[in-house]
């Protein structure tokens, strides 16, 4: 194995794009690159305890006496107790609003279940779900009923997926760019493995009528919220599900039985499922036309704009996060299309004059989370930090001004245009519009 | 698309193997099988609700009223109280012990992360995360020491891969098989996603002289937790792991660094980490030599076998469970292998007579668990269920008369080899040794 570092490589690398953005596979080739210019270096104390049983008196506090026994469900560190969702509720009606994820806290792919964002209409139902029952009747040959007992026996699949709010990083509409964090910006959306039944068997049980266009979902909280799904995705990729990432389905995330359609908006997932209707015609619930529909330029509004785009946000470094002193930085975000999976991503430092391709972490899965990293030399002077995803269909995320230029500034739902972090030369990240 | 029933079709389902076992492919291609005869028809009432403002006096009683608010960390419905980590600790030392995932009561292949299990020497430590210290030292150009703060600037990787415990399954070394759950006898393993810096880049920054061959690495526990790494695999897949799940290590997993070596022993990935020392020689620490060796018949013992052998086991049905009906089941469990991806599971429902191939849940990733799935029709008589993998290096798991036959009985951990559920005729199941 050869072992070089980087002052010595240093001279000899090209630059990807332009203020400092280099080669994404950097670190399988020259080694340490970030912590030349970091590290303190200490020499360790000669005779340093190797045994098991040696704590030296100048250890640290929590050696000298045993630790806490075993847990029966674990939590997270007290020590990261500003790790939460972001609330903003209805002040007259708490139920009614939405929780972000923590994206500037997080890294990977996977959402932590405790952080998985929320949006409610009216609030957390508590069901029993010894009581709780799915109905699917409408244009069927047989109307059914599912305890979730029966539902249990049912053969299963799961999917790693993100979900995402179509109203998510709707203040990129706004005539100015707001001053806020990634998440409380972008972190409706959050990824994560479901697991259920496929819900093409039960249609299949029920046995769906040559009329039947859509399917009518109906949740059991206190809205009772309903949508309408065509009917061909609930026979593709639909799953009924009951259980995220391995443990049965959170109580604000749909427990017991959640409606899941990979990469469709998240309005369509259905928490809390009671009812699938069959019906020739959608419903045309406020939730499917004053809400979560689009009005354009022309006054007409776009509807049933179910598919999440393409799109990619670096998460760090971001708004709030401060560039301590100049050298390598590694630019890391998250990028994800409801159409498949994400092809490339695309970071420029340069306010978009130049783009380098980032790494993808593998595995690159369909309609889910993908990390991408990229080094990044920062010279201690102005940087505009951007992202643009492409994804296996071709769909490319779109600039600002293009995006405003085809959409108006009233759709409010579905923005996915290009986000760009300014560093100033104090090295403090704010939001700008390219 | 064409729907067809079970009912239809059942006569030309040819079987996958003896008693029962059918194609994997099943419901790919004949719709519904399961629900068939589970179902419990209920017609649903005319003009049932459609509208989103329209709830029934008839509906449940967590409709009628607004749900709770948004909360900033979830945890699981109370109806989910029960699925925990079931703990055996030492009565006078209760730090020292086991937690076991609940694998019987999970799906997918991501283990919750507050359901990870736990194996601790001396309790888990309170570590204040900014006085917390990993030193770089020993037989390198250079010692360092890096504050959590400066491991944060470093590039990141992440692993979706499990994590197992030496000793999982190790009462199968038993003269006559336990009776318990699945999850309490191997429920020594769970999986997820780690996210930190690859280790071979702080390594080629200290700079590691060319008679180092291992790396001893100590935790910050109150018994210093401490082990011997061969060179290699530090520079091969290791991570110093910041990120599990997304978000930072939970204190009983390591917080705020674990060494986290992909396939390898789970006593060998040390939380808490805090020192690794480059050596010529392995330190011979008491969970190298004493405990984590297995003793051969012929009176030897197995030392440093860090690779976690190919293994699959089926978590449902399985014992603790009851079939209340001949019919349709979904045969699903969990395989993994430490030296890459699961090529293959077979499941066998006549005690290894015949065996059928069960399909695996895509992605298939190295050194992760892989959910694997496969249709049972069980007629009412007796069955004994049994599970197979084998890997893309082409080591299976053996049979347990094979393993013993090599290993002997008092070797104590590495136990792996194929598990077996018998099914009565009163639908109980039991653990048996085939």
């Amino acid at each position: 194995m050869t072992k070089r570092r980087f002052r010595e490589a240093q001279a000899d690398l090209p630059p990807a794009a332009g203020n400092g953005l280099l080669d994404r596979r950097l670190f399988l080739e020259y080694g340490a690159v970030f912590g030349a210019l970091l590290l303190t270096p200490r020499p360790a104390a000669p005779g340093a305890p190797t045994s098991a049983f040696n704590i030296d008196p100048a250890d640290p506090p929590w050696m000298h006496q045993p630790g806490k026994p075993f847990s029966h469900y674990g939590v997270p560190s007290p020590h990261e107790s500003k790790v939460i969702r972001w609330i903003a509720a209805n002040p007259a009606v708490p139920g009614n609003g939405v929780s972000w994820s923590p994206l500037h806290d997080l890294e990977g792919t996977i959402t932590p279940t405790g952080l998985h964002f929320e949006r409610h209409h009216n609030g957390v139902p508590d069901i029993d779900p010894a009581q709780h029952r799915l109905v699917i009747h409408g244009l069927t040959q047989r109307a059914l009923s599912f305890t979730m007992d029966d539902l249990m026996r049912y053969p299963m699949r799961s999917a790693l997926i993100f979900l995402e709010c179509g109203g998510n990083s709707n203040q990129g509409w706004n005539l100015e760019p707001i001053q806020t964090k990634v998440s409380f910006l972008h972190g409706l959306v959050s990824c994560g493995e479901w697991t259920g039944v496929p819900l093409s068997i039960l249609l299949d049980e029920a046995g769906i009528d040559a009329g039947a266009r859509w399917l009518i979902a109906e949740g059991a909280d206190a809205i009772a919220m309903n949508v309408s799904i065509p009917i061909e995705k609930a026979f593709d990729d639909a799953i009924l599900a009951v259980y995220q990432n391995g443990e049965r389905i959170r109580p604000e995330h749909g427990y017991p039985l959640r409606l899941v359609l990979p990469g469709w908006e998240g309005v369509m997932n259905v928490k809390w499922l009671r009812r699938l209707r069959a019906a020739a015609e959608p419903v045309m619930a406020r939730n499917e036309t004053s809400r979560y529909t689009e009005l354009l330029p022309s006054g007409k509004a776009r509807q049933f704009t179910f598919v999440m785009e393409t799109k990619s946000v670096i998460t760090a470094p971001s708004f709030g996060m401060t560039l301590e002193e100049s050298g390598f930085y590694e630019i890391s975000g998250l990028a994800w299309s409801g159409r498949g999976r994400v092809r490339s991503v695309e970071v420029s430092a340069d306010g978009g004059r130049s783009w380098a391709p980032a790494a993808l972490q593998e595995p690159v899965l369909s309609k889910c989370f993908t990390r991408f990293r990229i080094p990044w030399r920062w010279d201690g002077g102005p940087a505009t930090l951007m992202s643009r995803a492409t994804d296996e269909t071709g769909s490319r995320q779109p600039l600002r001004a293009d995006l405003v230029r085809e959409r108006g500034r009233q759709g409010y739902f579905h923005y996915h245009a290009v986000v760009s972090w300014a560093v100033g030369e104090d090295g403090l990240l704010r939001h700008v519009y390219i």
